[in-house]
């Protein structure tokens, strides 16, 4: 098909030129010179951790397939690049707009890295279904319709400006998964999308620098940083512990199986996003961890037999159950802390006020998953249109699609 | 086998439980709360290091064994998650005991971090051997004995309370090593127990980060941490070039062997973990880097040839001659450095006192190592009690015995 | 061959034992007392940050072959640690000769591993044609000539200290180039300089950390840091979009190349190499990173077409155009940038100082381009002398020939 390969060249290039430059514009006409920028010295470590997680350990962390090593690390690095750049974009529109206020610097900057999270977390639910096109065009709709939820959490639903940025992961595993129920399955007798020894020993690699680093990303935005950081790393280590305690529970045999663990470490982490910033006692991080991993690995069993076939629902690296289910653990869990708390310090006496606060976490928690299931759905099918190009499940999840090989021999 | 297979999954998962419960427990009673800790937030990125190195670097550095990848990687991160748990509610009973006064904060987690490097270390001379519930016996029981020892070595032997925590490679070497000592001995034909080209390059790049990150994790505790980590780092330069030169010396056709440059590099390190603190010219760092390299080197074929065959020891990943030899290297420079030290200053008029330091650093020493070395044999007989289910020796070194593949090709 | 082998054993450890012993009998006579070396805390994370770089990032980037894996990483380890030491220890001469005044401290150790960069780009362009001693010779002597040319910068052509050190990759490409064109040609058919999915893997990892850590690389010695990083940054993410951008444009069939992406991801921090401290305005990084893309992926076309074929030219790892051409155009770059920036500041009212200027910049440049050539080429001819004990072309790019392996089967 050598006209596919062709109409592939004349998408991918012009595309991101035309993004890098719109944003070269948006740099010559709106930043300020480099020397007025205030940065702290003490910022730029946490900054570089976050880097590190989201660019070395999510490639490395979506490396589980036998044939796609080369396009889960490449294109996650080529979106979030991208991603970042635009965030800047997305932010400085919005500023414009007067819907929100910040100054450009090192935090804006982690601001940008740490919302590619929610697309890096998308991109995982359509590993080796979209091409980069789709991809390209996936990330820059989900980061809008992320600022866009975040805007609207922090102006009418009185979520304070640091935590909207925490649903980075509810919002990324809803619209990956309403995005990939609109790709067509792949054949039963596919057996690309399998995962091989080595590439799995790649993707531990990776999980085990997200989860190195899953501390500082929590408490980046945090006042009371330590807290935030002590209780991010025993939820992990609770959370650790689990999952290999569920693997050799619910697999064949009593052996542990390394998909579990992968999902199961990294679940205490994501349940702690919301609620690092309020927990006041580290046992409660403990076992919001060990639950995290609880509803990692029993999802997992669930979802693959019960929910994903009739759905029709196929999650290449699991992102429902090893982002999803425990972000939603964590919301439901900021949600109950921060009113036994409020009704502590005010001895439970002013009810109503107790019920409005009710009224506005849940109600950001339920507008930021309806808004990524919805928005999901119609990107989904947006990108499934002719224009884009759409890959047939016969090309699914294989590097020779989209690079060069000058060796023989391919699998890895 | 299939009753092997039930019966190791009714152990795993519900010590693992019961630890979990115990550790929650602690947790609930006794921690402080987040927002009392004290915290210098200068800490945290050599905390971090020192998480990298024992976490990641270790966790690769052990990947030597040709089928043994996944259990390498992953028991280590077990027993880690659990071990640096444990440690907290260890130092926490000493504290009870009045043995030991720590505050909780990051400083103890470092401690905790820092400390299961001895687990670490002996989990390496059982690799392949020993299956989960011996590895969490083993760590559990280690730990306790490495805190006690700890203990007597500063109430008792006037050990500083940091120096007592660099006793940690010593005392995990010689504990590994009388532990593997109660293993049957693998058939002479098996193959499993090498390495290959690819998991030996995994390992590479686990010793690399262990290299990178030793000056931190020397001087976490030091006084003045400039000095150790300078120190640490010429010793590890200089120990590095000697691995390259001894490795081509001592070889047949003068090639270079991984095996040789895996341990040797990281002797300097070892060697330095007494003496780091203490080390006032850098040359005496460097010639203690040189002559670690070359006592690691020059161990590993003395061991494998006169001291292993007749004692039936089997030390899977060389931790004798890795952390062993070099680590009493280290406390014998410490114990002539400090003589020498104490001596010039009082212009060795005063020798009954000198003598009485002898004494002290040479009892903590041996006290280290024969503890160790007792304590581990016992451990080691106890661990091969047929309640914990030893693995017969044929399912030695192998990942299917304990990981799902679900993958039709295994070697790796 | 066996004599060759054994030649083999009688070279490197001896070269090893005597520098070792130069560098341990200088740090004896000429290292300040450990407690004597001033030094700020803040500045050993950046120090760390480009250790990782150098010794990490370049020794899993250079392991592009098929065969060459330990090789790459191994002999890249050993010319850093050696040249580390061996750079203080030229620092030190020139200090004696009142050449350059420096204190040592951790600066001095940031600086001789950020010099050790020239010699590992070095060592990519002769990578799998030079043996150790080859490559331990080429690197004392690029080390000092280094070290020379930069004085000569700072001296007569008063480019700032800190500047001088940006020259590194411009000397390191181009000395690198004129030193492999004196190494015979590997036979046509030969295969082994071909690399695998699986090199390539690792060799991402290793870009990726590179690409990481360029930003604090450039910013280490610069003195309004965060400048210097932001547009480091930007200028890495625009060439790391043009580089994806490019490889699908140029390639055949639209796909992209994985050579192409590896070199063009970091375009960007070369050309900021110079300019990072200069530009005040975040647009021009933007753009420069875009042109060192563009370059680098045009370049590599060119070059292997018309440029290397007719010089009988091989350089295995590409740094002409990963390093070379992007650091020509960071030093034409920043020539226009002071032109300019001086030349608005007088408003060009004072021409002959600016023409004195424009003289001084293509000056240093100039000189810095010819030095590293013809001391390159000088040094080629040294290395292929008999005593040095060239490997013969047919046993070019094979870690066989330079490892013990105790495996059967060795591709990977």
């Amino acid at each position: 098909m050598p006209s596919r390969y062709l109409s592939f060249r004349c998408s991918v290039p012009w595309l991101l030129l035309l993004l890098q430059a719109l944003f070269l514009s948006r740099a010559f006409f709106a930043f300020p010179r480099a020397d007025d920028i205030n940065f702290s010295s003490s910022f730029y470590p946490v900054f570089q951790d976050v880097n590190h997680m989201v660019i070395f350990g999510f490639g490395f962390f979506l490396m589980v397939l036998r044939r796609y090593g080369y396009s889960s690390t490449g294109f996650n690095f080529l979106l979030i690049v991208l991603g970042v750049q635009f965030s800047v974009l997305v932010e400085d529109l919005l500023l414009l707009l007067r819907i929100q206020y910040s100054e450009f610097g090192v935090e804006s900057l982690a601001r940008a890295v740490m919302s590619m999270t929610a697309v890096v977390i998308s991109a995982g639910a359509v590993l080796g279904k979209a091409n980069p096109v789709q991809l390209i065009v996936m990330s820059l709709v989900e980061l809008i319709l992320f600022h866009v939820s975040r805007c609207i959490n922090s102006k009418y639903l009185e979520v304070p400006e640091n935590l909207t940025l925490m649903h980075v992961h509810l919002f990324g595993a809803y619209f990956g998964l309403a995005v990939t129920s609109r790709f067509p399955e792949p054949p039963p007798g596919l057996d690309k999308n399998r995962s091989s020894p080595k590439s799995e020993l790649f993707s531990v690699l990776g999980t085990v620098f997200v989860w190195m680093f899953w501390p500082s990303f929590n408490s980046v935005l945090a006042e009371s940083q330590f807290q935030a950081m002590l209780s991010t790393y025993l939820a992990l280590a609770v959370s650790a512990v689990a999952a290999f305690m569920l693997s050799a529970l619910t697999s064949k045999d009593g052996k542990f199986r390394m998909a579990h663990i992968h999902s199961a470490v990294l679940a205490g982490g994501v349940t702690m996003s919301f609620t690092a910033i309020i927990i006041k006692h580290p046992w409660i991080a403990m076992i919001l961890g060990l639950l995290g991993s609880v509803i990692s690995i029993l999802g997992s069993h669930c979802l693959q037999r019960c929910f994903n076939p009739p759905l029709k629902l196929q999650d290449t690296s699991g992102v429902h159950f090893t982002f999803g289910l425990p972000a939603v653990l964590g919301a439901v869990a900021a949600v109950v802390l921060r009113v036994v708390q409020k009704g502590i310090s005010e001895q439970w006496s002013d009810l109503p006020s107790l019920g409005y606060l009710i009224f506005l976490e849940v109600g950001a928690f339920c507008q930021t998953i309806s808004t990524a299931l919805i928005t999901g759905l119609i990107t989904g099918l947006i990108l499934n249109i002719k224009l884009l190009k759409a890959v047939h499940v016969s090309k699914y999840f294989d590097d020779q699609f989209y690079w060069e090989f000058p060796h023989l021999s391919v699998g890895f």
